[in-house]
């Protein structure tokens, strides 16, 4: 068994990194704060007598051996990066449930039939970068590493750039770690759990994914002195096709449609918008589905810009297909064997785990969330909560060296 | 007669502080480029022989005496102020067309029977501090002195700290010049006077103009993982009342509306918005029907926050009710003095001389822009268009000060 009370004391550790006055974390990828995360994540590893590797997208693995070192290691991991306004858990939960699954293996000097591995994956949030997942994306062999090492932030930084910055940007070649299983503890950040009253959640399978960047071209003029028929608002279409991206989330069961960030140029209240960008997001468990509310979105946007002669150019540059996670049944044996209650439950995040699954049997565990709130400074799960996901993941882990 | 090409000069000249790459200016109130421009204004008067006095608004008034200088002066001004991506003739026009009368009247030794004055107007755009006009609304006696000192930008700098800082906040008591008609040169800003081929537009009426800030306080939570119908999202609720903007302006005939600022908290686009604020603006040149789209505005934003239980703040913080020009008549015969084409017209925008209309009898002159284009950086009036313009000026304060 882990032990609870070092868990509880290192993820409040963590959260002192990047702390907001509302409580919550805002460290985001590739600043100072995340590299202040990751060294103490770091230092943490090697003091439980691990070496670290740092690839070249700046993807931290620490590795303990085993008995059979040429035997591929069984992994887990998460990451460190938060939203601007997140919460102590979201991720950190499941980096710091492997440094203490590893705490526990060095402090009983146990050694596992094979090494095992501790990983931390860059920006996994999404916000500061596009897309969401990068660091496991690109070990997974989805996005290709130069794109990504040069995409940038809303003021034209790059990541390579920042990731060297912080002394991240390492020499490892990307997905050359020898594993042979991937576990990731991770919140569940709905509210299921909690509403049906399980300890654990055996994941499923993680709903599908589409991102967009829309631009809508308008004409800058008066406010004042410009006729609303002589008008190319940039504004308005932006705010049909938001309203309408609720829209076709209620038409769909299970369908989410979301915009959670727009610019406004040039933001003058008496101009009237000459250009409006903004993302879009649509989620479904079903692919199907999710494509039938793809063909709506887009031919909304067609019609918007066609009725209104206007502009628009809608960019789907993420597509996010919905993934099965074949490890999971070693997760529910686990989770039996600990005599704890679960269920089974889909992802509506995405998470590192989703794309780990593409290389190796991946399972996911989902711990409860107070009121199923994330993406929020008040998101919460207690010391007892956590404690329970870092036995599963220890059992997991373990079961899966063994086998 | 003023000189077409001294004029022109001026006002390329005074186009370079802040020149945009593409062709027009950004020159926002209170900084260091308003800073040059009022220095440049301030050195052209002091050549022409003027005295400069600066009030504790940041007003700047030159005064050339005349004949008799106990008698009230004849003045005139504009701004110098400009939107983010605005153009080279939005006040700038004004100012200069005053310039080009002070040059004139100086190089023809010419003694006038009252004294005649030029001034600049703090922030007309209302871009960075909020509302617009804000210099000759201090000065009529419209706004509080200390309140407007105080209010901020978006990034919390005071207008006083900066009229401070650029060395215009001056001693001069609000309200303090002695003058007794008061008139103001401008781009029309609009398509009317182009379309009508006229090269004078007699303003007899400035539009009422309806200010809010509107703010909608929902909750942050995971875009991924939080159902529909459980989500308090601040961006859709904005979205509708955007939309509600225009068909409010669509339903009133001469109805304006729009959206031309917002900003959205915390701007991931995982993370569903807990917090938006939008401006909104209605403008109608009658007040009645300005007052029931208010009511529409007000009751519709009532009625989005009952249905989707979400908090919705509107605050309308600025009313410019609509103002009749008691002096457009001498501004009509000036302009058929000196034989040009003229109509009646009413002005969609804001101006200072909306405000100085309170205090004294007050003309304004029009002249085309091309396709009726303004607050956008390709905004433009010909050199022969703009000498029109101030040939009038000269002309109205001239029959004003023999009156
Ligand atoms: N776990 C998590 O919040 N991931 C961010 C990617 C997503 O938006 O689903
Ligand atoms: N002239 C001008 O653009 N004034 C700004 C105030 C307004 O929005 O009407």
């Amino acid at each position: 068994r882990i032990n609870q009370e070092r868990l509880w004391a290192s993820l409040m550790e963590m959260a002192k990194i990047g702390a907001t006055k509302n409580g919550g974390c805002n460290r985001l990828a590739g600043t100072d704060l995340d590299k202040q995360a990751r060294d103490l994540f770091v230092s943490w590893c090697k003091e439980a007598g691990c070496d670290v590797y740092i690839d070249k997208i700046g993807n931290i693995f620490a590795r303990r051996s085993g008995k059979d070192n040429r035997a591929p290691a069984v992994a887990t991991g998460s990451h460190l990066d938060t939203q601007p306004t997140g919460g102590k858990f979201d991720g950190v939960f499941g980096v710091l449930a492997g440094v203490e699954v590893l705490r526990t293996l060095h402090e009983n000097n146990i050694q596992t039939p094979t090494a095992m591995e501790f990983s931390v994956w860059t920006n996994e949030e999404g916000s500061r970068f596009q897309p969401a997942m990068q660091g496991s994306g690109v070990y997974a062999g989805r996005f290709d590493l130069a794109t990504e090492l040069n995409k940038t932030d809303e003021n034209g930084v790059q990541l390579g750039d920042e990731l060297k910055r912080i002394g991240y940007l390492g020499k490892e070649e990307i997905g050359s770690r020898h594993i042979g299983a991937f576990f990731e503890a991770h919140i569940e950040q709905g509210p299921i759990l909690e509403d049906e009253n399980k300890a654990i959640g055996v994941v499923r399978l993680g709903q599908g994914i589409r991102w967009y960047n829309v631009e809508v071209n308008g004409r800058e003029s008066h406010s004042g002195t410009t006729p609303m028929h002589l008008r190319k608002d940039a504004m308005v279409p932006a705010s049909l096709i938001i309203a309408e991206l609720e829209q076709i989330a209620l038409r769909h069961e299970n369908g989410l449609g979301t915009t959670g960030f727009m610019q406004v140029y040039p933001n003058s209240r008496n101009t009237i918008p000459g250009k409006v960008t903004f993302s879009a997001e649509l989620r479904n468990p079903s692919s199907d589905t999710l494509l039938t509310m793809h063909q709506e979105l887009i031919s909304f946007c067609e019609n918007v810009s066609r009725d209104r002669d206007i502009g628009i150019k809608v960019d789907p540059f993420w597509y996010f297909a919905p993934v099965e996670f074949s490890a999971s049944d070693d997760v529910k044996a686990a989770t039996e064997l600990l005599g704890y209650s679960h269920m089974d439950i889909y992802s509506g995040a995405g998470h590192d785990a989703c794309y780990m699954a593409d290389l190796v049997p991946t399972g996911m565990i989902f711990i409860p969330c107070k009121n199923g709130i994330s993406h929020n400074e008040i998101e919460y799960s207690s010391p007892e909560q956590c404690a329970v996901g870092a036995n599963v993941l220890l059992h997991s882990m373990l079961q899966a060296s063994e086998r």
